[in-house]
């Protein structure tokens, strides 16, 4: 047997997920371990050696026939090392993680974040396949962005390019966000973001339909709007216009063929679709806009291994 | 002589630039001839092609020692094959200037729109030398935009990658725009959006130093701003604080190792580039922020040639 096999794993701040896959893009195996973050995380590295081992053993595939392992992380990478200058869920700072994975699997090793990866995993096997130029935004927690330009994930000088999350959307009167700022995308348009303003919606309407829900969540204020509920559709119309606007931004600076929305928030599918792509059209260069389709993504939480193996195909 | 040249053309509404370049980055002859725009710009092929055999002649350089030719031109370019959708300035629709180009030198071509080739001349020779991620900025009659990512132009899926002159900065009250939309960054920050909102400012301030302008150019607000008047002064605050906004949102995207200014406006020099960058350190991500310098464009008319010859290099 000639065939070849790519590892991707996918390490957070709870479960590390891991996957083989086959250069045509077959899943092999698909398991997770625990993240053991004790000890700032330098345990993570044995423990990722070891269950590699033991899988490919167990799957009988021998380590010639791994072209490499491709891993994502969330926090700020250099990619041309593998070094992870910080990621805070996990507990690493100034870490060299992957030199240290290299050395210890004797494979080579790709290192990226983790919302890049998942945006090549949809590149590879999912909404966005095949596309020479994508945006592949995360709704979740919080705002995660990944793009692919003429074939190629944009990390940029220091590993903050497509942290859109952190693009300024509110000059004045926005949220607090984690960088330090106000006004960011993530403060206006994540799940958070959404929850926070049903909640000002709900001191404002009491009656609304909102009063319902004993801890609401973003679900909550869609159902809420399905339901024809005022309050909860205000606030949708001005997350939704928001967000509009600043993928139309985006969208004349890559001109992406497709922009791939996922995340917690994107599985209100075309209660989010239809009026997104109504903002982006009103925002949106003509030309720019024709070229791009909307997608929810397809590969869920298998995107970051997904992409890892594919960061692997494409690099090898 | 083993030396290679490349030759670059950037073609305008009137004048045809062109040069010969060694791959080494030495100008050998730079020329421009008359840009025949009548019968849709049909004799355009012939000339340049006409006036690069005479001028390879007098240089005593054979064409075989000639990489090919990389020609830039204002509009929408297929860059895969160098149709041109449309170029409104030069008469140009729906034409093939690419393949015919080829047909008549015999000489590999490239071409792209003239706004990323300025860009690339920056990244090969100007203000932008060597770095691996840059945005260059046009700031004249309009914005225009060039990107490069990961070493290469950021084309996009249908060549409006880099389009930031139609970044949408004001959702409403904004001025019209050329492109069917309204409050655009081209109707915000251009030269000719300064001149506009000088007007306006002088009438609504008419003891203005403004007043003293025959005809106020975007020289005339930087000069009267810099006498300290108050009316120029804030025209140039809010103009400038959109620019830095709307760089800070391009930087979270593209994370660019330099931002290059370059067109009329960039002439006000420290005056434009002070305050700039203190707005764009208000709405940056900090990370971004840091890895970003701003300079002023080098090259000024050369910078479409020598971004020409740069494609050659980069792609023959």
């Amino acid at each position: 047997m000639n065939e070849k096999y790519c590892i991707g794993a996918d390490i957070g701040g709870t479960t590390i997920k891991l996957a083989v896959i086959s250069t045509e893009g077959d899943i092999i195996k698909k398991w997770e371990i625990h993240t053991d973050t004790s000890n700032h995380g330098k345990n993570i590295t044995n423990d990722i050696n070891y269950t590699i081992n033991e899988t490919l053993e167990e799957l009988n595939i021998h380590k010639e026939s791994i072209l490499g392992i491709g891993a994502g992380a969330p926090g700020f990478v250099d990619t041309s090392t593998g070094y992870i200058n910080e990621a805070i869920n996990i507990g690493w700072k100034h870490f060299d993680f992957g030199v240290e994975l290299k050395d210890l699997t004797g494979l080579p090793v790709w290192v990226d974040n983790d919302a890049n990866l998942a945006a090549l995993g949809e590149n590879w096997l999912g909404a966005g396949r095949g596309v020479q130029n994508l945006i592949a935004v995360t709704l979740g927690t919080g705002v995660g962005g990944g793009i692919i330009a003429n074939g190629e994930i944009l990390n940029g000088a220091n590993g903050t390019a497509a942290e859109i999350g952190h693009m300024t959307v509110k000059t004045s009167g926005g949220a607090s966000c984690n960088c330090g700022r106000t006004g960011c995308l993530e403060t206006e348009t994540s799940a958070t973001a959404i929850v926070r303003k049903a909640y000002e919606a709900l001191a404002e309407s009491p009656d609304s339909l909102l009063a319902g829900f004993d801890k609401i969540t973003s679900k909550d204020v869609f159902e809420a709007a399905h339901q024809g509920d005022e309050a909860a559709g205000k606030v949708l119309v001005e997350v939704i216009d928001t967000l509009g606007l600043a993928l139309a931004n985006l969208t004349v600076t890559i001109n992406p063929n497709k922009i791939v929305l996922g995340g917690g928030v994107s599985k209100a599918g075309q209660q989010l679709l239809d009026p997104l792509k109504q903002s982006f059209k009103n925002y949106a260069l003509p030309r720019a806009a024709e070229a791009c389709e909307f997608e929810i993504a397809e590969l869920g939480n298998d995107a970051g291994v997904i992409g890892g193996a594919s960061l692997v195909k494409q690099y090898h």
